[in-house]
């Protein structure tokens, strides 16, 4: 099937032995189903996780800056170096400049690391396919934590943006997020030609994220 | 010929009565020539020059929001109601996150106002491009203020972008600035398939700004 | 009576011709009555009212740089040059880093412009006034445009910000914000102790600017 | 004797197993001193960091934020919740706004965290002193990473913090850093009326980090 991306934000439900638990949750159905599903854990949790779980783990934020005199910042190498697969950039939380999405993208080309790159509409995502990052993940921000699938409320913004990013850069795979929680909302984001979701709050503060999960993959 | 536009910046020799002499040296050099000339001043010298000068006054910076609750920013529409053309958006001294820079291309648009987005390198401004600005100014940061011109140090990028623009969006004219300050090198930057150049120090820091601009425009 | 600044925002009511059309109201007003009535409209539109209007004028922000290579920014001397009175520093709208309140309360001292930092509670307030600008301006963020007068629904941040106040630096002057717009509210943040009110939204989206201006003041 | 502080930064000799090997530098020499000798890894390394090793850890920076809908940012009680000690707060490389500052030391002082706030001048620092945190650290911007130590190339301004801490709120403790490597220097800090110091490149980027700490505490 498609991909799913989990984004722990700072939720409470999302850090520390929670975040351990879900990324559990997550290695578990992940090998019952086809889909491929990875996680966004805050930096403080991933060392923990990465040691004790088989899942695919990503970087909410990255900074754009090389090694060196720089306080409380995170360098692309560092993700590398303890194993992250990629990261989230320019999520609609953590906004970038211009110019260092595509420092970011640049950098995580030459260390074989895999960007994301969040975008608000066709245009922004267009301007990010240009800059030729893995993933670029089109997200509405009144939608985001709504409840109200992207997928159903604005199909246009999706089926626009694969269109888009085909013209720009075809190598470029497009996934949407934004209030996506239910099977059948997941099935309707790879029908608008995306390879999958970015999702958040419909797993990570769902009452049961266990039943959450294997409800979005079909398995409830 | 081209195009030229002068930053003035935060330059205390662009500013207040000076920036007031430069503006009106600008217009009586635009008179004599071909090119199109226009100047960027800071916002509080932009009323007196409006009223004092025929020129086409850009502003430095606007910010990507909408009339209310604001301190200390600037909306789109007061740039329009004051009768400014447009503005430079994203310069490096002012880098804009990428979902602002649309912002502001799509609210000058329906403004009819003129967006200027600068950029860094190739890459951004293929991703600007693709926003449909006006204008892309593509300026390696590395030369600004250098005296180093772009168009002699780095022709490729300038090549390379003027190329990348077209491909993206062939609407889209390009500017390239960094360092230029003489005739040949403003010529070059036109055969180098650019529509003109933006500079500031190279004429607002001259010791005769007259003579600079003189000298740029090939009077002298 | 006291000090009354009126914060024009980026109000469409505030701006261009309704920003002189306010300054002229607030001009006549102020000749009728004892309080010192100041006002802070955007950079813009500064030039033109400082001309027509004989009403001290504050920038809403300025920029923590000296002259130089910025674009897009504002000089502390630039307000000079143009002959405002000073300008509100760290509106909640627009807050600065703590160095960044320091370099400007200092240079604000140096040039004999007038420093008013606006603050959120009773710790960040005495921080201010630590740094010895010569007004600080209490105003809790939550009651900002809330219609709900900090003085009444608030009383004690008021009194314990200027008791605070008086205990770092005592030549430092407190005003205070938030929800302010009828003549008892202004009365009452002056028996608290402070020298006067900010508001906004009050006076500038009245229905009736000049009503409510004279209500605050007690003229009706 | 005192407190020193080793802040991590984002150097590539103070990551990965870099930060690891250094961490048990300073836990080894830790235990043949009496001086409390603390670290700053980035928030990748931590978590490995404390299981391995018996020594205080810092964040080097922590949001003003509570748990929730941020991507790609650390809340205070994250802090708590792994174990760490404290954190630096608003390091001259990552200032912080006013109410952030005061927002993030309010949270440590009920969390039970240890909150250390960098300034860059004696202003500053009396204006950090009055938020009440643990500790202030005074560094001159302009000496961080010189190798000139602040503690000799301007003891005035040590002097003049601590002087200006103890009027503000002598429960403030006062540290000093910028430039400080060797022993001589972190000695005249104490002379000087601090508890300590904050340090970086002197240790983290010496060629023998072992040999730099030893030489610091007086070992060599």
């Amino acid at each position: 099937m498609g991909i799913i991306v989990i984004n722990f934000k700072a939720y409470k439900e999302g850090s520390g032995k929670k975040a351990l638990e879900l990324a559990k949750i997550v290695e578990e159905i992940s090998s019952k189903v086809d889909d491929y599903i990875a996680i966004a854990p805050n930096f403080l949790d991933m060392s923990e996780i990465m040691k004790a779980v088989d899942v695919d783990v990503y970087a909410q934020h990255v900074d754009a800056i090389e090694y060196g005199s720089h306080t409380g910042r995170i360098v692309p190498e560092m993700l590398k170096d303890i194993g992250l697969k990629g990261s989230l950039i320019n999520h609609s939380e953590r906004r970038l400049k211009l110019a260092d999405i595509d420092f970011v993208i640049e950098k995580f080309r030459n260390l074989g690391l895999t960007s994301i790159v969040c975008t608000n509409n066709v245009a922004t995502t267009a301007a990010a396919a240009a800059l030729g990052p893995d993933f670029v993940a089109i997200e509405p921000p009144e939608l985001i934590g709504s409840g109200i699938p992207v997928s159903k409320a604005d199909p246009e913004i999706v089926r626009n943006s694969v269109e888009a990013v085909k013209k720009v850069n075809s190598n470029v795979k497009v996934l949407c997020g934004a209030g996506i929680s239910k099977h059948e909302d997941y099935v309707t984001a790879l029908d608008l030609g995306t390879e999958g979701v970015l999702l958040a709050s419909g797993i990570v503060k769902a009452k049961d994220p266990r039943f959450a999960l294997e409800e979005l993959v079909g398995l409830k």
